[in-house]
């Protein structure tokens, strides 16, 4: 593809709503008639079509373009340490359908990737779609990845995947290219594209499960630094005591991850300082996140302190990271964030309590407005992005086979 | 100017040597002939020269081209605290000639803009500089800035000067236009730029000071934020008791900036702790910075405490920095970091201790190659990108005026 027509193409995704030949060529900076003859070509290959909105007032409307959905099927994968999801999305990255299913990251690449294959599988035969209609395959993995060779690089949390060629076991798989990134990463570009539609330039999201990570969003293009390990805030020093994995100490995701509220839900359910917690914990031989989140619900005093301690901790440290990137926008997802106003107003006070006001005087902290398929969705606009780079590098002519 | 024209003319801007017309269509991603017609026009308009660099082996050399730096004048300006310098640049972002002197930016705008307009002035006149040679001016302030409007936004250090019309106040007396930006953005754009050739894409330029502050360049372009205050890192959270002016304790600032060194040395001296920054101290009535570096260089053990303390402090938060924006280079200017090899090791110690093994992996942490004039660079290719930008923006014909 011609870059002008990628860049037309890539016009036409980013809009919010259908545009006219004029409006394209004004954001491409172009002639009208530069533009156009791209617009027929995207138009007789199908990756946009003819769309219209409302109706016009008088005099004859302008043709509308918008992507066509119907191009063809992305395969989504996220995983996380404990879980994994699957789906198939159209070419606009609306979820067709959608698997999540428990695993263990630690089982190593080959066990994890064939079982979610079988996923995958199923729901191509469940859903009667045509395994040559998907044109790219797009994987968030919790750990750092080398973006241009789809591999994952010394991942902490991933023990056995290191440079395991993830890329090339999903492009063999399916005859299709595969593109890997970074599960945080992909959720920030989900929730900037598809849940904003592009209306926030400068975003962070942040996921509070069992660790701590974050996307970064910079002047609308996601930002994954030198090496891939953008966004690592979970190793910030807290000043706190606990040992974090990592040799070091008062790591933020030592103090007020998903493992250390259940690690310090236990001390206190075992000290006898929360009678529901140990009911919990001796029920089931274990806590969990969801034990803490029912405490929660229960109004149990030590869950709600557990809570708010991790909120104004996490918030601490989003006070700095707030200071030096200055975004418009913190988005929260992960397991931990679903635990309410109480978990997001210990946050927020925190935030603004300690960032400049500068700094704060447009910022927001939300919770994520996709939620739990941010990364779905971002795995699939991160996909076809590379797609159209690619079809874009490789020849003049043709976008993809 | 065409946007292709811009882009032809940015593209030899940022290349290390000069090009050839094959080499710019390269980049530019279309054809020899495409990019042929802008560049007889870059040359026509004088904004581009015919350049040779050594001597084809056999067979005709093509001809290369690069900036003509002696396309005009730009009007370099960067304010501190207590200095200012003043220099013009040629479209090369060379310095020709350049002043320093001492001010109270305290004193207001008034004050001090008439005054930096004398410098302007005499080196005019000193250097038989023709005044409508002049394309444009580029100023940094020690302070976060609306670049869009070209005003200061509640400077916390620049009492009196909140939303003053730095811009339209020079545009008026050189009738030609005028950008402001953040001094730390302009060094960290002057360090990527000329003094690094446009070699490191991430890298984080940190200004030691009176203050502490960065300035951000992520995937090569410079990262204001939201609403102009990114690479805030002055009141990170160090854990540590001293109260900063902004009203929280244990910032950064408070404790490891310049400020704080000069002020925990007096305290030694009356304590009777150093010799020899008590008679330094008895000598001038005050303390200064260049007290502390005498002392090092005497390896006062007071003096050489303090600046290590100081580079340890800074480290560690500058390992959370890294974590979080992986960049490849760390760049340290400003005075504090003119204290020579025994703070830089205390920094480099503290980060390594402190940062993700592959968020280290490949880090650089170097002192500033272009040192005190990286600001006074770095504003005149600010001020020429954006004249480009300008010149594009406005109409389709000429370059400027």
């Amino acid at each position: 593809m011609f870059p002008m027509a990628a860049n037309v193409l890539q016009i036409i995704r980013r809009a919010e709503i259908p545009l006219s030949k004029a409006e394209i060529a004004d954001e491409a900076g172009v002639s009208l008639s530069a533009v156009s003859v791209h617009v027929e070509r995207l138009i007789h290959e199908k990756l946009i079509k003819l769309s219209h909105i409302g109706e016009s007032s008088g005099g004859r409307k302008p043709k509308q373009y918008s992507v066509n959905p119907d191009y063809g099927l992305i395969l989504s994968i996220v995983m996380g340490s404990s879980f994994v999801q699957v789906a198939f999305t159209n070419f606009d990255c609306d979820i067709l359908c959608l698997k999540t299913s428990p695993i263990h990251i630690s089982d190593g690449p080959e066990k994890v990737l064939s079982f979610t294959n079988r996923l995958a599988e199923q729901l191509l035969e469940q859903y009667k779609l045509n395994k040559s209609s998907i044109k790219g395959i797009g994987i968030g993995i919790p750990g750092p990845v080398d973006f241009s060779l789809g591999i994952p690089i010394a991942p902490p949390i991933m023990p056995g995947w290191d440079r395991f060629p993830i890329r090339e076991y999903w492009a063999k798989l399916y005859d299709c290219p595969c593109y890997v990134d970074n599960d945080v990463n992909v959720m920030a570009l989900g929730e900037y594209t598809k849940g904003l539609n592009f209306t926030t330039e400068n975003l962070l999201f942040v996921k509070i499960g069992t660790g701590i990570g974050s996307g970064i969003v910079y002047d609308g293009k996601l930002y994954r630094g030198t090496t891939g390990s953008a966004g690592d805030i979970g190793h910030f020093d807290t000043g706190r005591d606990q040992i974090c994995w990592c040799g070091n100490k008062g790591c933020l995701e030592a103090v007020a991850g998903g493992k250390a509220i259940v690690s310090k839900g236990k001390e206190l359910a075992l000290a006898g300082k929360s009678g529901f917690l140990l009911t919990r914990l001796q029920d089931h031989g274990e806590l969990t996140l969801d034990d803490i989140g029912a405490g929660l619900l229960k109004l149990d005093p030590m869950a709600v302190e557990l809570v708010r301690e991790s909120g104004t901790v996490i918030g601490q440290v989003l006070a700095s990271v707030v200071n030096f990137s200055n975004p418009s926008l913190v988005v929260l997802g992960g397991k931990v964030s679903g635990f309410g106003d109480l978990f997001l107003a210990a946050i927020r006070q925190s935030v603004y309590q300690r960032s400049l006001p500068l700094a704060t005087r447009n910022l927001q902290i939300n919770k994520s407005v996709l939620g739990d398929t941010a990364g779905l969705t971002g795995g699939a606009f991160m996909t076809i992005d590379q797609l159209i780079l690619q079809a874009t590098d490789d020849d003049g002519n043709h976008f993809l086979n």
